[in-house]
């Protein structure tokens, strides 16, 4: 309040010439209600009105001296080092205090709830009963049934022998069913991991030539992105799944199905000479020039159990909803019928590729295979990187999905470590890296799970396939298994969430192509790149050269819009109102910006002036700074620039509505002196102060 | 309007709950004002009006129908590929039919309008006259006393023959004389792109080794450098130069002007063996090793011109402003005098070391050392692009600083057409890079430059000393030159500058800081790119992870601001509204903000319950969207999650004042839909209408 006494010199003039303000309209509207209302605030502060009541007569400049006042003396906001400050206690001292505290008061519950938190399944130990337990081994041979010959199909897309695809069925699941906070999510191996997998390894070692070499490899990723994703969970660095953006995955998934399928026609054709790179040009030139191995049989068996697998599942499962299970069953199904089939023409002799000898028993541990000194363990760990994010952003989002449909919340840095967990653990076990399956989880919410007890169960049931049906696999041809991984590609692949985002947003639209084509026509991890580099540069380039727009006055209202989103609004004779359509005036974007209102200001007073002569020529330029929530020292210079040239023109220069920072950086950079202290609460007062008086009070 | 006319039956409901509205100080004061102004509005929109008039009894409830309907029933904003269209027409298309059109028109006028356009000095050349041009001989002297001396020194900096400095400083003044439309900048060779050239080419030709290959390679690279300026200028990329943010500038300049003054105690100490990095690590330990070789003459020489160079410039010239012309004239001064003085003594022959031959005459013709064919044609065009960017920097920064305190406008894209002709012509003319030099346009500023002629006189002396006085400096000792450089640099190092900075915004600092200490601990290049990555990662950064905050209502007013900034906001009981401190809702950041708004609702819901009891619960939770300028399909279902998430805790989502691309979006989505119609035009409003009635109209 020290600034308005210092003003009462000036601001005896200003009082009279305040009351013939231009737009009568907006006058007297505000008067009584605001005299009501200011009340209680008046007698907080009596000093300060006694003064301003010999020096303003009229309530309005009163109301208007009182809002500056607001607008200029703002408390200082909390700067860099105070927020890294509060930012670095909250996401990592407060979690860590409170469970310290707890920890200290009461170490019998304490332990307890410090258990709870480490191991979720605890919590609802109490309310689980017989009926619940019952529906959980229902789900949960349900999802074996889908699971066991699904992980023999990714294991092979992965390039690694059956069993590792069983094995990452086994103890991953387990150890997310101790750890995870999801109820609905199934743990196992999944088809884009298992692509991206392959596809990144076998530039460094042939799965073919040296697979032992190829396999150590494989575990080696497995541990870095489980350690990765461990990481993540423990910093709380949740956030960066988020940099995969909606769009994006949309695009990856799809392309990633389609390559997925195109890899899958080598076994369904039962080719050989076929090529290790992923994008569409190389396999299908490489399909055509080995059609003629093309074996029939194979593409009999696989591709008449195909068209079995799919009609169960996008027909009879539709049209009839209890037979949901036929559409779990069918995969297991198909591969027993299969192998009887083949087991009886012994159609293996005819060049039908079968999956031969499976490893089985329990999962050896593989402590021994991770290598930490080889030249390539840097690339080991850069993949694991993209892999731990990749199968994070999955989880997430199915668990996410599910427990929304459920009404619970998901506490995603727990999850992450949860994943990190058991991935660390699978690489020391023999399992590549897992994470939750979209179609394997919507399979276990059908059939009814009500905890992650169904996890347990698939995994106690593939431990024992894996102890004692192996060798019934013997004769199970390969394309039945292209034929299990093909039916699972239609949900990889979301038209119409695609045409939705073409509809909505045309820039993610861009993000979700070029993922889609990336990863199509040139290879998985480009794709990805692309995806995510699209999203950041559409960020920046929001920043670099922004819109600018003019505001025009709603009717009835103190209330100014955009002219083009509201037509109804009208413009101030007089005066030229914009607003940047950015939320940051910064190094990149000041100088464009201060171009084109400067622009725009000699177009309106040419305009004005042709018009309606002189007396409507633009003498005021009103910057609306409600939106801009940060500005820098290149952009207060720019501002400077600014009210030099439109002062040059004849017009002022007059800020509304600035936020916490942007008007204490204008405050330390003296620029409200600069522009005569030309600084409102609102575009309303900017316009009544500067139109009717030159003169305002010192700042 | 249909939208209003199906609601009707809903509407009756709707009316009376509105008078029994929870705010009360806010109520009347808008409602008188409103009947008045409403009229031209309602007669333009009657048969609405008496279908409102049956159900909505208040003109309160009448006025919020009709402002909702303002915000939903938006136009439908330009797309992307309008959006570009029009951007490629205002930029690109528009300029040249504007040309096009006035040549067509009127061959005769048009062509000399043209010809204005192209070469700007033909447009003032009417005004000019005799007293003006008196005036730009004085000042083109002064400048070529200051510029010859520099142009040598230079030339050293940049590791070539001396001419090539003094080359520089004759073809491009007179080329930019030609096509600039600046009239006070002095051009020639600066410093910092002499080091930052010199510094990025000797890693690919040593100029001591191989010295033509090196003169080959920077000739090429200021082609380059020539081609991408013009480039620039023609396809109107002119906001390229902001990506050196004004804080980055200071840093950068400051530590080039360190580095450079390290460089040049080699010349003053008069040590041979220096090192060829530029870090002050490598530099000083160099000295060192080094101090045994100094030669005493020299440093008695260097320093004590050193000396009186520096006390005419900062005493003598600030304390009596007539006799700034002492200190322009002192380097030049300093030349005559230690060369006459080590030419009596003979002090080459104790070891102080002299420029002996330069070859004198006209710049020879380089067309036939540009090397397009050499394996570093690349990293050539690679460097041209670096020093472009720089010297567009210095030029314009220059520029536009001294045309503004004249008070005419600078055209960005035009001066970067004539920096690059003026560049390719050098390139050609055996120039190296020419921009506009800070302390030299200073200087023609003092001097009393009219316009650009005093470049021309400038150039026009230097090429006269080049053909009848380079014989003269045979005995200049090196020294001096060091010198003269030395005394340059204070100049160029900013400290209130940065301090300001520093004071006024950290962020800025940083970047800075960093490219301060890049350049001087690493190289040149690591300090610019330091720079320009830091400030694009604030960028970035600002939109992953921003604040909310919690918005209060001002006393007496309908305006809504953050309850930090002003302390005097006031609460609504029953109601959060908050607000996202970012620009844009996106991928990035839109899960973030999900869990930040429901954290806040909770948190103020379990407060306000313990407070106040139950009728104080937060039942409402409004967005405050005014500042999001546009958001994406991930924020979309990040704020669906978020609605689901409020309604299962018991709350309603809202959201105040969206914007064009907002609603849009939104209602393209069919969100508004999902959240039952609770969009509003102001808070106010949303306030009202939702914790009063629970049934609105439908959308």
């Amino acid at each position: 309040m020290a600034v308005a006494r210092e003003g009462e010199t000036e601001s005896s003039q200003f009082a009279p010439t305040l009351q013939t303000t231009t737009d009568p309209s907006s006058e007297g509207s505000n008067t009584k209600g605001f005299s009501q209302t200011l009340q209680p605030f008046a007698e907080r502060e009596k000093v300060q009105l006694s003064q301003f009541s010999q020096t303003l007569q009229t309530p309005m400049a009163y109301e208007n001296e009182i809002r500056r006042d607001w607008i200029l003396n703002v408390p200082e906001p909390p700067g860099l080092f105070t927020n890294l400050k509060t930012s670095f206690k909250k996401t990592v001292l407060s979690p860590l205090e409170n469970k310290l505290q707890c920890f200290g008061k009461q170490p019998g519950p304490a332990l307890v709830s410090i258990l709870n938190v480490i191991f979720p399944p605890l919590s609802w130990r109490k309310e689980y009963n017989v009926t619940k337990f019952k529906r959980d081994i229902l789900a949960g041979l349900t999802l074996a049934s889908l699971c066991i010959p699904q992980s023999i199909g990714y294991a092979t897309l992965a390039k690694l022998d059956p069993q590792y695809g069983l094995y990452t069925s086994v103890i991953p699941p387990l150890i997310y069913a101790m750890m995870g906070s999801s109820r609905e999510i199934a743990i196992g191996p999944v088809a884009v991991v298992s692509l991206l997998l392959s596809s990144m390894i076998q530039k460094f070692e042939d799965p073919t030539v040296n697979p032992i070499a190829y396999r150590k490899f494989m575990l080696t990723v497995t541990f870095f992105a489980g350690t990765f994703q461990a990481a993540f969970g423990l910093l709380r660095l949740g956030f960066l799944v988020d940099f995969l953006s909606h769009a994006a995955i949309v695009g990856f998934m799809a392309g990633a199905a389609c390559v997925i399928g195109l890899q899958q026609l080598k076994s369904l054709l039962g080719i050989s000479n076929f090529t290790n790179k992923t994008d569409i040009i190389s396999v299908l030139t490489s399909i055509c020039k080995s059609m003629h191995t093309l074996n029939p049989y194979s593409v009999m068996i696989g591709s008449s159990f195909l068209i079995f697998i799919l009609s169960t599942k996008y027909y009879l499962a539709r049209k009839y909803k209890k037979l949901f299970w036929l559409a779990s069953m069918a995969p297991l199904l198909s591969v027993v019928l299969s192998t009887l089939v083949v087991f009886l023409t012994r159609a293996d002799k005819h060049g039908v590729k079968i999956v031969k000898h499976i490893t089985g028993g329990l999962n050896p541990s593989s402590i021994h295979e991770l290598q930490f000194n080889s030249p390539h363990t840097a690339e080991a760990a850069k993949i694991g990187l993209i892999v731990a994010l990749v199968a994070l952003t999955e989880a997430i989002a199915v668990g996410r999905s599910f427990a929304t449909m459920k009404g619970y919340r998901l506490d995603g840095n727990k999850e992450m470590l949860a994943m990190g967990v058991m991935n660390i653990t699978g690489s020391l076990t023999s399992c590549y890296v897992a994470t939750g399956s979209f179609s394997r989880t919507a399979v276990n919410f059908s059939a009814g799970c009500e905890t992650v007890v169904s996890n347990i169960v698939m995994a106690v049931t593939v431990l024992i396939s894996l102890e004692f049906f192996t060798r019934l696999l013997y004769f199970t041809p390969v394309a039945i298994l292209a034929s299990i991984i093909l039916s699972a590609l239609p949900g990889l692949i979301n038209v119409s969430e695609a045409k939705y985002i073409w509809k909505v947003d045309k820039m993610d639209f861009l993000a979700c192509a070029a993922a889609f084509l990336g990863v199509l026509f040139v290879s998985v991890e480009i794709g990805l790149l692309l995806a995510v580099g699209i999203s950041f540069a559409k960020i920046i380039l929001n920043s670099i050269q922004p819109g600018t727009e003019k505001l025009g006055r709603l009717p009835g209202s103190d209330l100014f819009g955009d002219v083009k989103q509201y037509p109804i609004a009208t413009k101030t004779p007089g005066a030229l109102i914009v607003r940047v359509k950015s939320g940051s005036l910064c190094f990149a974007n000041a100088n464009f910006i201060r171009g084109r209102i400067l622009n725009l200001a000699l177009e309106e007073q040419d305009e004005g002036a042709i018009e309606n002569g002189d007396q409507d020529r633009v003498q005021l330029v009103i910057l609306d700074m409600s939106n801009l929530l940060n500005i820098d020292t290149s952009s207060i210079a720019a501002l400077e620039e600014l009210h030099n040239e439109l002062e040059s023109n004849g017009m002022q220069l007059a800020l509304a509505n600035p936020r916490w920072h942007v008007i204490h950086k204008l405050r330390l950079a003296n620029f409200l002196k600069k522009i005569g202290g030309r600084v409102f609460l609102t575009i309303r007062e900017a316009i009544e102060a500067c139109l009717t008086s030159k003169n305002l009070l010192p700042i």
